[in-house]
């Protein structure tokens, strides 16, 4: 790896990255990571109902919705964001698709990589994304594939946390302070203009998080303060020299 | 915490500390921990057919194990073999025996704990030292208990390794570098004279397990090499500042 | 919801329908409710042995496999038969046929769906078939798809019981008396001329949920009585005001 | 059964019931049923740090923590609190303790019955109660067990929602809107004084259950308003006459 | 292994190893297998239903269940049929019980073992049964205990059918055709005065499981015909010479 | 079925079939099966990376590989080597595809088939190949399918031992002794070229195996020895005339 380290994230629709890891990327931002965003879609047609109700065209939403992705990854330090501008509700990805997210994955060469729960009945675009998600690390990892590239580690896939979490099967193993950067959070959330019974509710879902960092920190022993923190779940396991 | 680091290893009988995790063991010794190993019995009954065929009293036996596992324990650099004695096949533990476990526990406060794995049809010892493990944890951070005492924080509990792993629904989330001590490891084995048969055995789960990591740390993109490796599942998330 | 409640049953195959729900539509329907039976295939390749081995064209067997279809939905009471025509064995839908199924859903505005089990090893078609209705709820849910029209609310998607039923890990959640309607199933059993064997197997599948029932709603201490019982799982919570 | 409905609620420890199931109490004592809540222990060795870091003994814990489950089972309108008195951390059962909850279990025949998830690593006393919970519903139903009493039914054992719930494989299937008996469930809340810090801890659980609520009973298209609302999973089947 | 080939079944109440596995009993036992059933309690308590409705004391409510399993495994052509007399509803052993059924194993050196479901929320003696068989195994197994005594070997656990079978997380991987022996178990069956309601249920259950049988040794291309079979779950992997 | 017994491996790249089943095929080989080894891909852009590294072109690390996998199978004496070609890395087949596959299976009809393991979130051509293995196994059963054919019966679907095993959620039911083979299976892996460092390492999973087929065989009391194993896990039941 050369000096920078990168992370990338894969949303399925323009606003996830804010809701389920936008402290992570604040944080690691302001660590001097290089954060990419990847949104496969920007949510036109499933996540912008007030939109819809106010009479706005598919051509006005989209606009709309991407003016407030890009809004928030400005807000939350994120170095790139990346539409792919493909459609939701369902989202669907061709092979050329396929090969455009290896290509960034490529360029990133992310250290680590995030997306969705693996199950998800509510919202099968989030599955199909983290299907998709492996499926792409996979072929950046070929050396076969367009020969003479850098090919791909074996980064990490982080799950962030999906909406009605409990009904996901989505377990996480990993809980990040994010109390530093809770106010870039906050106010990337606020961007989101389209879903503003959404603030209050995330806002609540990091706070008991925060809870559960300081449980599993030292508990009634001692535990580190922490007010703000996300979950998140690993798909693959760590290498460690000191457990 | 203080200024030393230390473990506990929950152990059924007298030889699993030395398969399961004398890496881990030695490792974290070499880095300063103090490591701590709890032997509920000496596997006499159960894991000691050799002697048995050999005609031994269960006393013979009994101290023949004794001896193997503080000579194991030296050689691995731990700090202390806690011998409780209480019999094998099956392993029972009485509420004044649980009290003694949360004695030691409360004693050593460990920055990390080491157990079975939660499932194990051919040995039920195994499954039911984890149940009390999990527990005794919960005892020794109640400020009821012998109040006064230092209550214990809340250390993770990472499973070992099984015998016969896929029968046991255990599933390796860490895989540990043991290469800097694996001469100590092998040594600890072979004091075990009566499961020859296993000095072999675990030395290839070490060298699979170095085939885990080195695909986890890098694959064919530069993973970090690695000769010996011991794997193991963490029952508590994380808490961290950096993904 | 307007004054006429509605349910949708989503099949992959013509009969599944008869076998796995006919004792719900036929009561529903006695209730009141609109029941729309939605089949996306005849069966025609898999599921009709009996008159291929009689030597029937593909057209043959699929005129008959539709007269025996439509014969049983009226038998019990369904308001609406759509059959899609899309193939067997394999069953696939492109896009267009997705927004089909969503028109569909749409205009029924069902109170709930049904559809098959999440695994089946036996039967690609039928898991596959449960993965589109959940993906097709979800589109049918979006304000951007086709704006103006009325939206789906949140219907729950019951799955009805699988062949084979201890291999699909489908666990029945609900027990629905069919008794006052068990005649009706019964005769749309037997307008399925090329399954004979099934009608005494289905038979017994609805006299053991009868079991259950009675199990499950008072036991040896007064269980209501119930001769003819449908189990179903739910995939969604429910949402009430009394447990 | 009798005119009058009835629920118990098996509590581990004393305050368990006002966090977990507080408004399900209150809403249905509101509704005329009879609601007794069953604590096996005050949770005073392992559930009241803050008195013991001010130095109170174990009869003053006791002391305290059942006059603040009389007070807030009094608050939440329940008909009767029974202090079993077993001890904490851990709590253990003798066959005379598991007798007398059948007595109880069979004196209040309840509708529906409530106690903890089945799986919690951190709180091994909480899996012990529902494992005890299901034991003493099957002796309640043996016409061997007391000969001439009056045998239990099959009421639903509901499991009430765990702290850190995702690490406790806890799946709500229903949701309970709890919003008219909201200041019922907060006051008797603030009559736990030695946990003033779930107070908005658990507010926060009723905030994202109710959004679950919403969700589930319609959505963007139409769902039911929903202020405050408590989620839990069935551990049996329901037996229905419509979906 | 000597030449006559040996079973055990370890059934929790005096009538589980007539319905759950009757056909296997009296299968192997015209082939020439030894079968012995132990039966733990005689289901006098909880499973006794009309006896105590008839106002039988507990002895004579012993004794008529006795009876009825002695007729049982006399028609089944059971070798012998063990009474440990321990009581039911719950089901507990101490340690000189679990020893005296490690005797008993032993003493037959079953090529095969039989016992309940890993769940079950209705009947936590099951569980129970098949945990205590699971220890009495493996204590089977320790030279340490009685030395001098021959060990055990390792036997398959198969786990028989139980009531309500979804919901017990029970999957069977093996159906066995009783069709030669469907006479013998339908006769043991009506050897079980006190519920004759179960007769016609499990006769339902063994034609289902034909079905199966049939659909898995070939389906429509020519699987073999089977009018009655029992299923089974396997603890243990298999070890071959063909697959 | 004919005089002949036969067997179909269905291998997603072209070495798969000699690390994790080599030995079956060998063994079954010997003993007058006739066994089809069908390689989807060659594994050329996915599991070459050392011919990319030398500089190859994919023509030659198609043909490199080619000749690898054919030199492989004649030492294990497969019967027939079917190459579809169809690219790896991502696998994808059309439903023409997915028919020439069904035609191979009609053509073979096996008595059993192999393919990988269910989850393998490292390589998801890997479960993806078993997916349409499963799809293709229910077209071939179709009589609608190319009427007039022969159907295929009800072969049991094995799935092979995937690399990182613990995270594939695979659990082997069965174990077979390759002993005999085992010199085969060594030579053909070691016509796999390019992956030097896999022959160790699946001479580790053989000895590795071999003590589990001890193990399960009897143990230490007279398990049957066994130097070299394959494992196994079934997706179907298998139906028996004994346990």
């Amino acid at each position: 790896m050369s000096g920078t380290k990168t992370a990338l994230i894969i949303s399925a629709h323009a606003a996830d990255f804010v809701w389920r890891c936008g402290g992570a990327i604040a944080l690691h931002a302001q660590m001097g990571y290089e954060v990419t965003v990847a949104c496969l879609s920007f949510g036109e047609r499933g996540e912008s109902a007030r939109l819809w109700k106010e009479g706005k065209s598919l051509d006005e939403v989209k606009a709309i919705r991407r003016g407030e992705a890009e809004a928030a990854a400005e807000v939350l330090g994120a170095q790139e964001l990346v539409c792919f501008d493909l459609g939701d509700y369902p989202l669907h990805l061709e092979q050329a698709d396929k090969f455009a997210l290896v290509d960034l994955i490529r360029r990133v060469q992310p250290s680590f990589m995030m997306s969705h729960s693996q199950y998800d009945p509510y919202n099968t675009d989030h599955m199909y994304m983290t299907q998709v998600a492996l499926e792409c690390r996979m072929i950046a990892q070929a050396w076969g594939h367009n020969p003479g590239e850098k090919v791909l580690g074996a980064p990490q896939l982080y799950l962030f946390e999906p909406h009605q979490t409990e009904q996901m099967g989505w377990k996480p193993d990993v809980f990040l302070d994010i109390t530093p950067v809770w106010d870039k959070k906050r106010a990337a959330m606020e961007c989101m203009n389209g879903q503003v019974h959404l603030w209050d509710y995330y806002t609540r879902v990091a706070e008991q998080r925060a809870n559960h960092f300081k449980r599993n920190s030292g508990g009634q022993s001692g535990g580190r303060d922490c007010r703000y923190a996300e979950g998140f779940q690993s798909i693959f396991p760590r290498t460690v020299d000191e457990l």
